[in-house]
């Protein structure tokens, strides 16, 4: 049977490194209410929205759980790692659900507590909700604004966690094949896009067997897409849409992942519809080796800052300045974008276990974008490509 | 042609409407971080990153964009309706985006101003961002929250907004019609899905042309699915996924929409495959009557928390009390969820314009759960539903 999961075990692992923190901060209690960093410490994905939710971690026992009560059965079938589970009916209610999380929390024997919480007022806070700030409720606790502790644990992956962004990359892998096979001019993006996705999840699971389901929702398990990048609208990073079709001569980039045990994988090519110009041809080198001059520099020990400039530098020595209009790349794992970012600004230093995007990308308004990415592991002698997808222009040529 | 958007008349009147409570409130300018309420605000959609983006509305002129590089020239190409663009190259940056932010508010004579802020952090702060909050930067400046005006002013949809979400019940009511003719036994509900996503998406826009585009990105521009929802995990209202694949017999909950200039409808069917059986009938009829009573009890001046209870009493009279998991809906338009909430927390009067839907559920776990969505709009007699998928059990039974 394929891992599709974290264990059971490193979940505890997790919880037990949080008590860690606990202790070295002095907290009495430690409040999660970002959504996926209450699924890196539980296994418990839901749908974050109006209703407030939060994982507590006490200095012993299992994690309890508050929220709505549409998700109570979920949570439990869902993992075996939280205990109690507190619920309101809905929001706003009668009484209001941070009112009662400072009940909950008080009849913990925490009303006069010291709390970690990665946000005080005590709700993600998304679609119009509003609401007291927890300590508002509960003037005797004191709350410690301690957000960064779970993305600290999640920047370094486990052996596990590694596993499935691998299984993700080989998934996004067939859906990128699926989306250059199905590509042709006369097509809108998008159903080039949902083909290619709907048959690759399809595939995936009909290869991976009853135990894989999707945990994330939304984007279909496996994906691939254009995201608008199509043509000339190729040279705004983050396109989202076109209303045109895909021509001859168009620039194209994609990209592709797949949601394994709620982990991803990137990957995205500049495709070429038609035979390659000379200006493509000399852009898409240029990228390729932005790219690789950014790999190359991967080691543990090197500041994000150098791999920045590592693919700024080729950018820069082929005169296109004025082309950048992105770093080279960020953190992957249980969201497409997450700490450590690969950028001039940021002097932390790559260690081993860290998952990185790799995309430096060359972007001329009115003509096109050219950028690949590729998913790459930090490793105790460098790193290690997770995907591996051909990145030449000739591959990646559609005629 | 068919109205895909927003005018950009309807756009400005908002701004203009921003102003008033400027006026209002004493404020010297506004700062908008949320995504959709930037979009609300400028026709302007962005990915939401750990990129902080933020839209300042000021008494006289355009209003000013300030974010990353990656989208200045993706705004530019969305809308007229913003002026000055400062962009930042990337984060976290050789300076903080939010230093710059400062230097920039600052530089337009707002250093010891009084803004108006949704967030007075200056950033939206996902995916793991860290910054200091803006007022730590403008010390000498006022940043008065009020994160509720743009919410308040979603609240009350236009005649344009109408025509948008009423376009989008056609499309989602296409995406349904297909999902329920390619749902059969032996599929995995994430096939039938993105099929007939694709197929909904594709003709919906040959249908409407060039000039549509998708907005938002993420899932199809027209879709329909289970979200999980499907035999004994129908039972869980936020289910996200299931492993194995619909079986004969099964109660399935289905949701469909399409994205119009931004804007959604929701449109929910409880669906069985195979002949219903005495049980499965019997909570149908009870959810229908339960969503029927609310639907009856819509018009101006009745209560959000009267709605919920019209919709619970059919429940409660039928003794099932402990099969509720949810309150009878929530508002719609921009977002899957918004304000206002159908609760009976929510004292708040329905006023002509607002769009809900209309939803209670039954849900046994271990067995089934039965939920109808449709979407109405409150007029100024009582209701007109957008969504118009049949309702009864024998158009939703699959043989």
């Amino acid at each position: 049977m394929p891992k599709l999961r974290i264990s059971w075990k490193e979940y505890r692992d997790r919880i037990e490194r949080v008590r860690g923190v606990m202790t070295e901060k002095d907290l009495d209690a430690f409040l999660v209410t970002n959504g996926v960093n209450i699924f890196y410490l539980s296994h418990f994905y839901h749908m974050v929205t109006e209703r407030p939710a939060a994982l507590l971690v006490l200095p012993e026992g299992d994690p309890v759980f508050m929220g709505p009560l549409l998700e109570a059965d979920h949570l439990r079938h869902q993992t075996p790692i939280v205990g109690d589970v507190h619920t309101y009916l809905d929001y706003p209610g009668e009484r209001h659900p941070i009112d009662l999380f400072a009940d909950w929390l008080t009849g913990m024997g925490l009303g006069k507590a010291r709390i970690g919480a990665d946000n005080p007022a005590g709700a993600a806070g998304t679609y119009g909700y509003t609401g007291p700030h927890l300590n508002e409720r509960m003037p005797e606790a004191e709350f410690v604004k301690v957000g960064e502790v779970v993305w600290e644990m999640r920047l370094i992956k486990s052996e596990e966690e590694l596993g499935l962004i691998r299984e993700s990359a080989k998934w996004g892998n067939l859906a990128h094949r699926l989306l250059q096979e199905y590509t042709a001019p006369g097509l809108w993006d998008v159903e080039v896009s949902l083909a290619a996705s709907l048959d690759a999840s399809s595939a995936m699971k009909k290869a991976l067997g009853p135990e894989y389901e999707t945990i994330r929702g939304g984007r279909a398990p496996a994906s691939a897409g254009f995201r608008g990048q199509v043509g000339w609208k190729s040279a705004m990073p983050h396109s989202i849409g076109i209303g045109r079709v895909i021509e001859d001569g168009d620039v194209l980039v994609t990209g592709a992942g797949a949601d394994i045990g709620g982990y991803h994988s990137e990957l995205e090519r500049t495709m070429i519809v038609g035979e390659p110009t000379q200006k493509q041809e000399k852009y898409f080198d240029i990228m390729l080796r932005a790219q690789e001059a950014a790999i190359d520099s991967l080691r543990p020990g090197v500041r994000c800052s150098e791999v920045d400039r590592a693919a700024t530098k080729v950018l820069l020595d082929a005169g296109l300045k004025g082309l950048i209009r992105h770093h080279t790349g960020h953190g992957i794992g249980l969201q497409g974008h997450e700490p450590p970012w690969l950028d001039v600004g940021n002097e932390a230093e790559l260690r081993p276990g860290m998952v990185v995007s790799i995309e430096p990308g060359i972007y001329e308004l009115g003509y096109a974008g050219f950028r690949h990415s590729d998913t790459a592991v930090i490793t105790e002698e460098g790193a290690e490509l997770v995907t591996y997808y051909p990145r030449d222009l000739e591959s990646l040529t559609i005629l």
